[in-house]
């Protein structure tokens, strides 16, 4: 138990403690006297992004307590994004969940603890971690049926090498922006059906993808595949991902090479990353395979599948509720097969599942499939249709686990409104 | 006129001044009695990576002469990656440039730099910046059509999107590695042709491609585009990449998102990056286009065609002689299709070509067009026939360019030995 007052029914208790990057805007008016010339110098690092934790509806400073309490842990919580603690690996963020929990509920450190607590109303949320690759995945067997059945009538739904292996592709990291980002619709070529030719302007088919990403820590060394066994010493957590996409301007220019400039513009991620370690009570069998992998995509002894709930709204209304537990792939699957070649993990490497989509028509995770594809638009809650996304709509995908003892585990919410 | 004897025929005249990174190894075997005890330390920075620039068979320490010279050109040229250097942007480059061609020509400072000149053959070269986001386009019309007509018989040899727009994807960065780097043979799942199912092994259809890289230096704003006329103000200059090639794993999980795990396992990169403004005599128009382009891909008033010519060799014989003049989309196009959606260049970003073929049976840019898709192998100089790359092979790929008053520019050479 905390001394500290939770609200009820927060995904945000002692066995989560997600961690991410935030600062306290400076006030727009400073009090006259205080400034330069003033007495009372200015709260430590005041404005500069620094680690934090999530519990309640506080955010902790966890370099500054580190600080005070002379711990080692601090080395690992400096500068303004997480990679440095990402890279310490499984032991190092253990210790780190082990000196949260600790603070939180001994009243040993309760005084040092309080002094850096903030209102989570109060900060600005940053990009958590520098983004070294970013890879997107496509292991919903749903989502992909679904396109397949769309784009490739009259053929099998899924790709002849799709029950092989989980297919990805490399998108753009220099466009991981934090949740909140606003997102400019993407101008591009596009060939509308029944023009002569392609056109270049503004996206008319924006579409969200609800999406859970993963944050590696521990690099591998260039050479040496990690196996499904050695996910979570590379692994350090997970995220919301909304891979916002340009239908009309991927779609034209997709064969040969794939998704490129109608992902490219913008990625948005939720701002906590969830520890694998508070994941623990949410895994979960993945759904029966259809064909034995080869040997280097067999699930372990605890396959890694995630009992997560999604929930998609936008402007407000629900619109889906994806479950993750219905993903074909786990992600222990997709890290081993990204490096069975022998591509290397680096410390900030992203990577994220695909579109999460369930069997129901109410559990889909993109608007090309909850619309298919704009033939049959979606009522929002305020009695508006949307085929796709409408300049000044905002899209919120959040989620939850169960946690021990019935307590819940939020994975928060990655937020972004469409800019025209 | 410089002071410095440089090899006849040199590549690496005042006229290129290329910048990398380079290291001095630690003598094997240290002579007794200079150790920590003795009474000559060692050499600035000894054995640590540092800029460097080449000049005929020498590297000059850039940062040791800035520093010695109290010049604030140092603060660019410290750390151990050029990227300080690289977004400083074109007046810092230009310089730079011009300090260079200073202390290189004028006596005043030849006691000053010559101390700080190392014989090329002394030092080991590194990765020359930190790669953000790597993207590879597919700009050479000769290599698209060739695949084309490979893969795709009886249809058009060229996609329907391509002469509309330059194609691409993006590629691992964590896999970019400098010349000289050894090259595991990556192993993967492909489907061999008479095969029931896919098999899980190592790549039997290694292949090389020949390209062309650009290094941006100076960032742009996310959702901005960066017109074909503002290419020079954020790329700082050129390399010459091995986008090594596994076409069975490759070719196995293309459809439907493009090249991946077939590409992700190695990027070699020349180690010098000879700046745009060496090859101001190698600018040339582009070839005649099919289609006019729409006005975010139109060439400006001085094209960013390059007369570039490349040569591969495998085991020291030469096997192709691809000319990156004959390229249907130049570098600044690459770029404003690349950004024309908003997506944001960094420092450090990479961009290559893509495959350069010629027209010529002895200019294609890949074993896969080279041996038509191993049908008809090629004899190596020592006699022996490849289809594919066997390991222990040795691919060397160099260029030069057309440099002022007939001096010849080199981009060096990228070189990279199969591993098994």
């Amino acid at each position: 138990m905390t001394w500290l007052e939770l609200p009820p029914g927060t995904g945000f208790g002692l066995a989560n403690l997600p961690f991410g990057i935030f600062s306290v805007p400076a006030s727009p008016s400073p009090v006259p006297g205080t400034a330069a010339g003033g007495t009372s110098p200015p709260p430590r690092s005041a404005g500069a992004p620094r680690a934090g934790a999530a519990i309640g509806d506080r955010v902790l400073d966890v370099a500054a307590v580190a600080d005070d309490l002379r711990l080692p842990l601090r080395e690992l919580f400096g500068g303004p994004v997480l990679n440095r603690f990402l890279a310490a690996g499984p032991a190092a963020w253990q210790e780190a969940r082990e000196r949260l929990t600790e603070w939180l509920t001994s009243p040993a450190h309760r005084a040092v603890v309080e002094r850096h607590l903030v209102p989570a109303a109060a900060v600005r949320l940053h990009l958590p971690f520098a983004v070294a690759d970013y890879v997107d995945f496509y292991a919903s067997r749903n989502h992909a049926e679904n396109v397949g059945a769309m784009f490739r009538p009259g053929q099998p739904p899924l790709p002849r090498n799709w029950l092989h292996m989980p297919l990805g592709y490399h998108g753009r990291a220099g466009s991981v922006v934090v949740s909140g980002t606003p997102v400019t619709r993407p101008s591009g070529q596009r060939w509308e059906p029944g023009a002569a030719g392609p056109s270049f302007g503004p996206s008319v088919r924006l579409d969200f993808e609800a999406e859970v990403g993963f944050v590696a820590g521990v690099p591998s060394r260039h050479g040496e595949p990690v196996p499904v066994a050695g996910f979570a010493r590379h692994v350090f957590g997970a995220c919301l991902v909304n891979d916002w996409s340009a239908r009309d301007i991927q779609a034209f220019e997709t064969v040969p090479l794939g998704p490129f400039l109608g992902k490219a513009f913008a990625t948005s991620v939720s701002p906590w990353i969830v520890p694998l370690d508070a994941l623990r009570v949410a895994r979960t069998a993945p759904p029966r395979r259809d064909l034995v992998p080869p040997p280097y995509l067999r699930d372990g002894a605890e396959p890694w599948g995630l009992d997560l709930s999604l929930e998609v709204r936008i402007n407000g209304g629900l619109v889906s509720r994806p479950p993750f537990a219905s993903m074909y792939w786990t992600p222990a699957q997709l890290l081993a097969h990204l490096t069975c070649g022998g591509a290397p993990v680096r410390t900030g490497d992203l990577f994220a599942s695909g579109t999460v989509s369930g069997p129901g028509r109410d559990q889909l995770g993109c608007l090309l499939e909850l619309t298919r594809n704009g033939a049959e638009p979606i009522v929002l809650a305020d009695g508006s249709r949307r085929a796709f996304l409408e300049d000044g709509d905002e899209v919120v995908i959040s989620a939850t686990a169960p946690g021990p003892g019935g307590e819940v585990i939020s994975l928060g919410a990655v937020r972004g409104r469409v800019a025209g």
